[in-house]
């Protein structure tokens, strides 16, 4: 197998995999591609089948099974990737610390504030590596704005937008369980703001509507946000989010500050430009998450296994899986409530 | 005269001008070189000394005085440009009004809706021509974004994004007559987005702080905020602004809606680019508002002209003045209650 | 009279203007509107009409006539500007430099070597202020190109890329009378070529075809050209023209050398970009030579008058209205013998 | 092994490297990680070493070997890549083919045209599949530019532009081994010339000095160069090369025809702009060439292998090898000669 041949110098992690969903399978050929001293041993999934076995398989898996408590049971398996349904992320990160386990675990950790507590409670008495998959960190575009922003190049930051607009809307079904908008999208940004703001959220104000299809407002939830947020360093952010652009993924930041402003747009499939009668025309941004994100899916676990080998930190720990969720909360209350709403009315 | 030779076939308007400050001069030097149809006949300010009056006669202006009365009183003039102090703006208009003169008043007409509404009923009495100098209209980049928009080229609107940032921060001495930051800047922005959006503000909601100068927060201001407005349309309108980009004079436009997205960039001094080891640079924004908008501010007064000369609706009347003035008292309001406010609270 | 007002410590520049036509009025405007410390006396054109006599009466032009010998005469007439046909640019140019008046004469002085060589020896017996309207290098992009050269940005020069196209194609009898596409398009590249190199060519190369209309290559002209020039410095030109863009007019220019590369783009009507299903498409370029050169034009004019003003070297001296011809003639001879010819072999 | 697990369906294509070099390692990596349907069985390098044989293994090479011939040999291979000294191309090409194997032949096939012949007459005896190394053909800029142009976006072609040049020159030595300039590093741009007008040239004709290193000059070579083409459409193409951009390896293509014009820049390790008092600055080209065209690299021999899978013609066959060898024999004929030379002159 190709990773038994590795590692003769580092140490080679052992890694099992539960859920083999679509982002399972990204993590899986990351690894298998683009991640050195690593390898799967297992894939766990309910619904595994004779297909999924297959695959698997070809891509060097060892082990798959239909249960994850296999992986966890497993003394050879250093670490698990949670990329099971969201409702499962925290007990099975908790059973997993327990097991001594090193857990990446997918975003979020739960909406139930009190549930990811636990997963805190679980990490002080078993402190093992603690990764969240908030993978837009990693994309490069993003890790350039940050990079200067850190090395002082547009001084104290004053202001930080953030842009993030989906390609197209999901099912009015699916944001019942989602958890809604601000849990399932706007989560991200709310990681990306504190990632370029370097610190935590004090209040949050919602301005939001149903612009993009009246099914998702039936269902409870809106399509279309301007999210303001007071940081604690005294910057003011602000996230507009849409379930809809229509010209594709559009996924931009920009962060102001007294010594000048870093900004970034989107990622193209080519650089080509056409001028003629009607304009110069360059691409649209790239239109699918997975097509825009993928080396950042694999540099998060890349990291997330470095960290193990180094013994060094997460670059992204539970707190950091915590906060976006209370800014989630925050942001419901604030279009429930038409207020301002503390961050630390929802951290209870 | 150069003026008095034109307009054999169309009506010739006669000027007069009140106010011989910077903009007064602005308008005076726009008349005499790009404006046809127009000629100045005297200018009036209380401080007329002998380097304007010198300045005036070479620019082709007739008559100079220290009493704007005459003007009024001249049956020749058929329009006159207020330009004086803020505080004068209504005062005169109402008198200029009642005087039979067209008007063209520079923003805002006043920070008082009790002095505008003086205005708006001398209107009804006589209705003249009236126009407000909200110049960013004009600008060839926001007529742009504007006429798609109109076009329908973006679909129904759904989110709107000003951002509009000074070079350098005024005095805090200005800020303390000024009406504060969102009466003497935000104005402009709050008129843009009316512009972009089509429609009236309904709400207004202020997240700021003092992060440029200290010095103006103790003049009782702020030099930096992100102001959410939903508008009568639905869609969510969001200004940025800061007393100071180190980098220019930062003003841009996005409109985002169900069939794509309009923007615009600045304007530079030159298209160059240099490449070299430490990247690739181009020019920053104009620095100065003057040289940023200078072709707008002869527009909009071509554009006032043409409306006496062919007795059409000038492009902005009195509530377009009126308006902003409520925005930005609702946002004075939001920011000291730290709440949405409505405009509907402010106009009373 | 406007112009009659200014100058009180400047010498006011009287000047006549040789040919109405569209250059001819060009400098009209731009020296009523623009240029300081010039007036204009008179206007001769042979085919002076009661409309063009009351358009430049209008515009303040004091004397019309239908006799260029009439402004040679003249005592008050300092400056002339030769907007005249083609033909008529030397020997006017000879006249008006024995009259003692200083030349402005619009590009090409002519095509023949030796009536250009008349002007210089009428120059050497009466050296007035002379200047040639290559009109290009005052426009605000091929300038800050030319700043960032001069500055030793780029270290030391290269590779010159000029690419020239026009947005459409002259019809087939213009190029009989015009010189062809070298001496009356190419013609103004090579003079960009030795702005930006800051020396004259030594050599040239042409590969040429007859691509956009068959009527042209019938003409016995070329419409499709790519030129390459040795220049004196030891760098390599290249300019790339084609008589139509349908995109617009399209005129762009890039120094590359040891420190690095500058590079200017076209102008656009504004910055607006739209994002739709499509693509993401900006503004073409400004398709007609007058828009986009137009500032220029006025510019050219500005160090005319300065020259004279303050008594130092034109811009561009009679020299200047030499090499350009000398690279069109060696260009033809190139595309004639297929062969690289020296500039030496037509500078006889 | 891993890719023995896969291709049940379908063919599984055995492979061979000759040459573990830095190209054939690349070809290594590409096919283990990102092509499927492939596996290699044998990598061959006369100075196979340790460390080259732990690294093959640990990539999944099955058997490393010091002799070429055994890859030859060995029934079970289908396919070889021969990425071996420029010398060895042709040679090991014929025995290739003789042997029966599928050839992906790094270019250039030879600097001898009558070499070339001979793995053309070898083709004629032994049709396999031949693939010529061109990489840039498959970089997705590129092939932008080219489907805009084959899609008849830009109508009949009439301008090609290539700008080509390294960030850092090579030492003197290499270029007296490499058959210089036009044989080394313009061959890909005389490939992509090709590429973009879908035809031959038919003429060279090249400007060119020595004007980064005066080594180059003594070894007998240029380091700056316009060249020149006439392509057998009729249509012009030029070429700019510099054997050193200080701020990276500049890559671009422009194509200008009867309906518009579709031209493509560089990829840029971000899309991150900063702005600031020195202007607005984005990232430099990409300045490793193997970083620039990674997965042109492993999109060429994915296509290679899709045209044995399928039994297709593969993108690039022999005669695409010769033409730019003709192109850059014939340039270096224009530079001895100072004068255009026909393709005609040098196949002999």
């Amino acid at each position: 197998m190709l990773h038994k041949q590795k590692g003769d110098q580092k140490i080679m992690v052992t890694v099992g995999i539960i859920g083999a969903g679509r982002i399972g399978r990204v993590h899986v050929e990351s690894i298998c591609t683009k991640v050195g001293n690593a390898k799967i041993k297992a894939l766990a999934d309910p619904f595994m089948n004779e297909e999924t076995d297959l695959w698997a398989k070809k891509m060097g898996v060892e082990i798959t099974t239909k249960d994850y408590k296999e992986i966890l049971a497993d003394p050879e398996i250093d670490a698990v990737l949670i990329c099971s349904s969201t409702d499962t992320h925290s007990p099975i990160s908790v059973e997993a610390i327990q097991a001594g386990k090193h857990v990446f675990c997918e975003k979020p950790i739960d909406h139930d504030v009190a549930k990811i507590k636990e997963v805190i409670d679980a990490l002080a008495k078993n402190p093992v590596k603690y990764q969240v998959g908030f993978n837009r960190r990693f994309d490069h575009n993003f890790e350039a704005v940050r990079d200067a922003v850190a090395a002082g190049k547009i001084g104290d930051t004053h202001i930080i937008k953030i842009t993030s607009r989906d390609p197209e809307p999901p099912c009015a079904d699916y944001v019942k369980v989602s958890g809604g908008m601000f849990l399932d999208m706007t989560i991200h940004d709310f990681d990306m703001v504190r990632f370029l703001a370097g610190c935590n959220a004090a209040e949050v104000y919602v301005e939001a509507a149903v612009l993009v299809d009246p099914a998702i407002g039936e269902a409870g939830d809106v399509d279309t946000a301007v999210i303001t947020l007071k940081m604690e360093n005294g910057a003011i952010a602000v996230i507009d989010n849409s379930r809809q652009a229509v010209y594709g993924y559009d996924q931009r930041a920009e962060v102001f500050g007294s010594k000048g402003m870093v900004a970034t747009g989107n990622d193209t499939a080519s650089a080509a430009v056409i001028s003629n009668v009607d304009g110069v025309t360059g691409e649209k941004p790239l239109h699918f998450f997975l097509e825009r994100y993928m080396d950042a899916y694999a540099k998060e676990i890349k990291c997330f296994i470095e960290a193990i080998e180094n013994d060094t930190e997460t670059p992204l720990g539970v707190d950091d899986g915590l906060q976006p969720v209370l800014m989630g909360l925050a942001a419901k209350k604030s279009l429930e409530e038409h207020r301002p709403v503390k961050i630390a009315e929802v951290a209870v």
